[in-house]
């Protein structure tokens, strides 16, 4: 195990209802604030009217701003410093996906600075303060209701970056898993994707000695895949929500990662192929992990081994671990299939001519190398993504 | 899975090494402290010399206060109440394990009171302020090193009570493994006993679908059954130690059993046996548990077959489930034997003369149940201590 710090102040606030607390959450932060959201989703199911209810009864005012789109634009996060600047604005309340929370948390660095927040993403300088930040959750997936991520899609280009800072945690995060009911089937799978995608970024890893935090990862997945088949019957199972939403939380807030280095190779070449081509995040991740997986296999066979018998029960072969280890990766296939997900880029409609392009973007003109567990040089992402084709 | 509101800021910095830091966190927070600790083991492994160099190169000032023994006494509490007043201190740094860490709190919500911090854990009045904490921990067991608990002993009629408040999470806990090198064999058996018993106590509950948190708490028990026999073969065994300290963490920092409601009889049983008998803590606790598991078997069979065939791999008969059940508490009783510990009161050197006595004082003279799982009264509790015998 690696030495290590974690901290996580975000406050849950869990279960049936608890959206109905917000005015007062936002009331110990600010009394005029941004009102964060992406498409008419939240008007429809009748979350809008509750939460400005809510903000009303505490005296709480509010500027608005819609829009927000999967894979978060940096206009919009603009019109959001635009907003709060002019405004005096104290917080930022996401109400939505990872999406929204991932622009609050963008417009959060950007209004407290006279600079430019995508120096951020591109790695020049750091945030030194930040706009609190709360978020009400809609789509179990992200788990950027509790983490210290944010990524922004630049339209100049189309790149597609990440910041890690703990001054965005959110101050509170509102769970309730009834306000996943109505999310379209497709959607679930995706988000159900990008948890198992989380944990499995934080579960290949070279530090030895992480007993404990595998077990913890290994037990999460197991949720996943004993629970998503439920909701995906009956998207008003509230008990088999809870479940795949608090995981979703946990998959991501950093606890899971305590004395390990993750992997993230998987979601670097996602971000090429949803950049280029606008999938969800999470069918790109279906598509990517399994030929990942086959691809590195062999730099820890054992790894592999370990996490297809705990995790999808194959049965040990002691005399042919390799075989345990495939039949790990062809049940999680399977497990993808199962709930309406594509595992290969044709099953997104993607061709192989602009391969090579994704994987010269995504190595900076192999220029970088991406993953931990193995550095991926440009000939290799583009093996990976021929494994995808 | 019940509504709930989780949140834990304590800030966990650790790894070899870590407790240099001490000065700069303490800085953040304070630079007047009272340094408190238990004997003198602190000074005989030179971590004394540590933290105070790190203390004077940040600045801090401090007021010592050793002296705290296991199952801490108002006393010296009270002790350290005066001395926090007196000197206008602005912090606590508790350097030890549980007992240190417990007085520390208590020292904490009693410096900024008029009142008796007693009072506090009688249930009269709750805390609306408290002093900052830090800890350094020196013997992974009790959890109160990210937790909201202490319990405190008073002298006069030996009464052992706890406070649960958000307000002493501590401020930041330095979790170094290799400080546990040099514990005794059997405190390091009594501190795995515990972790095991904060577990189980959140295990065995009447709540409906909490498979995630029951597949957590069956991960974190998998890790300290598979653990703790290489720390007592290898007291120096870094990694193994490394693990069961962030899992003691873990098991009691309020993440698992969020959702939940605990069931605490054993914990309770316990203080009146330690109550009486002064015996630690942990050694309490593998012979109380087993007796309680035996008692209660039949309210959730489901629950204790799960248990063993997850936690204990007991091979799952679908023909005789009481007989899983109880293998696996057979297994629980094995494994605290291979640890050294007794699992009879008898191993205590406790004879059955006063099993009335505490089964009264458990229940406050049967006025009162203890539990939550089964509620047990005054002749429940008496004969788990006679299965216990």
């Amino acid at each position: 195990m690696k030495n290590f710090e974690f901290r996580n102040p975000t406050k849950i606030i869990f279960g049936r209802g608890v959206e109905e607390k917000v005015g007062d959450e936002v009331g110990a932060c600010s009394q005029k604030i941004l009102l964060h959201f992406g498409g008419g989703s939240i008007k429809a199911s009748g979350l809008y009217d509750r939460v400005t209810a809510s903000l009303r009864q505490a005296g709480i005012t509010w500027v608005e701003l819609g829009g927000v789109k999967p894979n978060p634009r940096l206009n919009l996060v603009y019109e959001g410093i635009k907003l709060c600047k002019e405004n005096n604005l104290g917080m930022i309340l996401a109400v939505g996906g990872g999406s929204v929370i991932d622009s609050a948390k963008a417009i959060a660095m950007g209004s407290v600075i006279e600079g430019d927040v995508w120096d951020f993403y591109l790695g020049k300088g750091v945030p030194v303060n930040a706009l609190p930040i709360g978020t009400i959750l809609t789509i179990p997936a992200a788990g950027s209701e509790a983490s210290t991520g944010t990524v922004i899609t630049n339209e100049d280009g189309w790149l597609k970056r990440a910041v890690n800072s703990e001054l965005i945690y959110p101050r509170f995060s509102i769970l309730n898993p009834e306000l996943a009911f109505s999310l379209p089937r497709f959607q679930v799978a995706c988000g159900v994707a990008d948890i198992m995608a989380h944990l499995m970024e934080r579960y290949f890893t070279n530090v030895s000695h992480v007993a404990f935090t595998d077990r913890l990862i290994e037990a999460t997945l197991k949720t996943l895949i004993s629970l998503a088949p439920l909701v995906m019957k009956n998207p008003q199972d509230y008990d088999a929500w809870s479940e795949l939403m608090w995981a979703g939380t946990i998959a991501h807030n950093n606890i899971l990662d305590t004395g390990r280095v993750g992997d993230w190779a998987s979601h670097d070449i996602e971000h090429e192929i949803s950049g280029i081509y606008d999938v969800a995040h999470g069918a790109g991740l279906a598509v990517v992990f399994p030929a990942w997986m086959k691809y590195v296999l062999h730099h820890d066979l054992n790894r592999f081994v370990q996490w297809s018998v705990r995790v999808w029960n194959v049965e040990m072969d002691v005399f042919d671990p390799e075989a345990v280890a495939l039949a790990g990766i062809e049940k999680m296939e399977g497990f993808f299939r199962s709930i309406g997900l594509g595992t290969q880029l044709a099953d997104l409609g993607i061709q192989d001519d602009r391969i090579d392009e994704m994987a010269d973007k995504c190595t900076g003109g192999n220029t970088r190398t991406v993953g931990n567990f193995v550095k991926l040089d440009r000939e290799a992402v583009r093996k990976i993504l021929l494994l995808a084709k």
